[in-house]
Parts: C-alpha cells; structure tokens; sequence
C-alpha cells in the first residue's frame, strides 16, 4: 500500500487523490473539531469554503460554526474550539463549519475515492478505517496560511506509525512521509509540547486558546472517524 | 538568529534571500561534489542553469562537470560523483557544473547577503561559517524533481542540530525546521539507510551509483566551506 504525505493544501493538486483515500488532517482545529463535533453526536458537518457559502448553507435548526484568524465569525453560533462542539450544543444538529484552511483541504480532496478526517484525536481509528478501505492513501496536511504546520506533519507521521503497526499490508511511502514518521517518532513523548512550539500553537496561545492547543494534543480518545458522503462529513 | 528551512527549490522564491545567509543543500549530488571539488583544489566551480550555458562558458583548460538524469552529459569531462571530482582531476582547474536541482537552487538564491553550499560531508564547518557571517539563515533543501528530498532535509536537520550546539545566539525556526531538526535527531544513526530509502537514493542505486550515496553519507569530512563570489563558488 502506497501512502503520499502532502506538506500543505498549497501542494495538493486534485489529480494526487483519484482512485485514492485521502486522509485530510487540520490538528489545530478544524478535523480536531470535526471529529469532536461526530462524537457529540452532531448529524453531519457540512465543510463550507467561505462564510458566505456558510451563511447560504444555513437552514433553521442548524448550527453555524467556524473560524477567521482563530476567532468566531460575527453571528455565528459556534467558533472553531473542539470544547464547544459537545453533546449539549450539537446533538442532532447539522453543523456548517467553515475554517480558514480545514475546509479548503477537504475541498481538494473531493476527488478521492474516500475522504476521512484525522487528527491526533482519533489517529488509530482513522488508520483502521483507511486499511479497510483497501486503496492507496495520501495524508493531507492543511498547514497554515499555506505553509507546512508541525501539528500536522506529526499527526501525519503518527498515522503512518499507526498504519505500520496494524500490519495489513506493507506500507510505502514517499520522502515526506518519511521525513514525518521520523518527527512523530522523535516527538512523541513531547507530543503537547511540539504542539506549542509550533505557530498555529503560538498564535493560539497569544489569542487565550492554550486549553485548546492542549485539548487536541490527547492521542486516540475517540473511536469515531468523519467521512465525506457527498458533502457532507458524517459518522464513517 | 531565525533560521528559516525551504523544503524543496520550488518553495523558494527570490525575496525570502534578502539580507540572509543562504545555505543551499544538496546531498544527491550536487552540493557533495561542489565541496569535493573545492577541497580537492579546483579553483572555483562556475554552476550552470542549462547545457547550453555550461558549453557558453567553457573556456581552454576548464572542465565541464555535470549531470543529466543522473548521467554524465555527453562531450563533457566530468559526471556529476564526488570521487571524480578528486585532485588529480581538478587541481588548479575551473569547473563549470550543471545539474538538476542545485545549481537552479544556487541561482534562486543569489539575492543572499551571502551564499554558501553545504551537503553532510561539510555540515559542522558550513554551520560555524554561517554563525560567523552574523546574518539570519535559510537552508535551502535542494530536493528532486520540485519535490522534498530525504537528504536534504536531514542535512538541514543536522546544520540546525550543529547551530544549536555551537550555541553562538538563541535559534528559533520554523514549523518545517522544528521538523527537519526532529527528523535528524531520529535518524542520527542510520544516515546511510535514510540516504538509500529515499526516492534520489533508490534511483542512484539503480543506475550503478550506490558507492556515491554511501560517500555521500559521511558526516563532518571536509572543512571546506564553498562560498559564491559573484559567479564563483569558491574556498569559503
């Protein structure tokens, strides 16, 4: 099994993901979200490019949440906390969420066969999940404003250790997922820490969203793996 | 003293140059062979974009030098292996070098205050060098085909690594250099086996250019340090 690691959604070009399942990874928040928001028992997230398009999605009974420069878009019901995203908010509900870089990734991939969502919060799943689907994969890390985010890099990194571990197949990668089964491997004792030392960690920490950048370091605590059906993301 | 780490030639463009130490870093082959040059007495070494350009600049008594899909270009005097780039070849003499990724890496990069060429062979020299020069730092991975190269990151990871033991000023990267760092420090002990399992090593070795990535992966060897004057690479 081939498994592509891509550095940033400025690198994805749509041809990488046909006849392939693509794992689309935005630690810092957006799959960290979306993932909370399925386990809450939300119905389906709803990825939406721009706010307009969110505000268009919208119909009564849904739940408008995102982020512009981290913080929640004037009206909106929900920012881009994984915390906010509990069963007490979001039971039942249909979430149109639109991020700065999370929803462009998931975008990019629509060509995929299949479109899971990771982050270090349900790693092992989503590598159970993507071996059952028996194609190629490429991991997608969104990165920040077009540039390469450590969070991911190590998500990645920590879902092709995952891969190697459960054996189904023998797993080759390319010279970046390489590059980042080595940084999970040499990070994962620091695995909050690394976390923080990146930009999107800073930045988030200066903007008083340290709980979150903490919330999202915990590895494996959920079992449940978003996949795109259409466009909507919902339980795998 | 911020040190910033660019993946692959294509992330590079002209700006990020400017008023910094540029270190240009190419394992497989070329920054090897620049530093073997020079350490064995070539005068400069004159890099070249194109074919054309390297015969254009070709003077009586130069060598031409290079490669083409890993291949000695026909009617020219050298390939592109560190080992022929020994004394008895190069002594005294001009060498116009043209190759894939690192001379267009050198040649995107000459906005820099200044430009130094470092591979494994030189890594604790270059480091020391661009300490001195007093200037921020970007390390330019070189990479294969406008794609990441193993090597090349792990080169970086070790320049970063050396940076920071030799502890002049405080070093703060960024995400990818966070990376790259984690990635050495993982791999510190099995730089050969890395250089083989990525993509330019496995295509060498195909080709009958194994003895030329495991020369290439020896750390420390040379105390030469190939610094641009104008057009010139030359003894730092």
């Amino acid at each position: 099994m081939q498994v592509q690691v891509i550095s940033s959604v400025n690198e994805a070009s749509t041809a990488k993901f046909h006849h392939k399942t693509a794992i689309i990874i935005d630690v810092l928040r957006a799959t960290s979200t979306i993932i909370s928001a399925i386990e809450a028992g939300a119905s389906c997230v709803l990825p939406a490019e721009t706010v307009m398009e969110a505000r268009a999605l919208h119909r009564p009974g849904d739940l408008l949440g995102g982020e512009r420069f981290c913080r929640k878009i004037a009206g909106f019901d929900l920012g881009n906390s994984p915390d906010e995203y509990n069963e007490q908010n979001v039971a039942g509900k249909r979430v149109i969420l639109t991020t700065t870089n999370g929803t462009r990734a998931i975008h990019k991939s629509m060509r995929a066969d299949y479109v899971l969502t990771a982050s270090l919060l349900n790693a092992e799943a989503c590598a159970k999940a993507a071996l059952d689907l028996r194609r190629d994969i490429v991991l997608l890390c969104a990165g920040s404003h077009d540039e390469f985010a450590i969070e991911d890099g190590l998500c990645a990194g920590l879902v092709l250790n995952k891969l190697i571990e459960l054996g189904g197949a023998p797993i080759e990668t390319d010279d970046f997922g390489i590059a980042m089964l080595a940084l999970y491997r040499n990070r994962a004792n620091f695995i909050k820490e690394t976390l923080l030392s990146g930009m999107s960690g800073k930045r988030l920490c200066k903007l008083g969203f340290k709980k979150d950048v903490e919330a999202c370091a915990a590895i494996d605590v959920y079992q449940t793996v978003p996949r795109l059906n259409g466009d909507l993301l919902t339980r795998g």
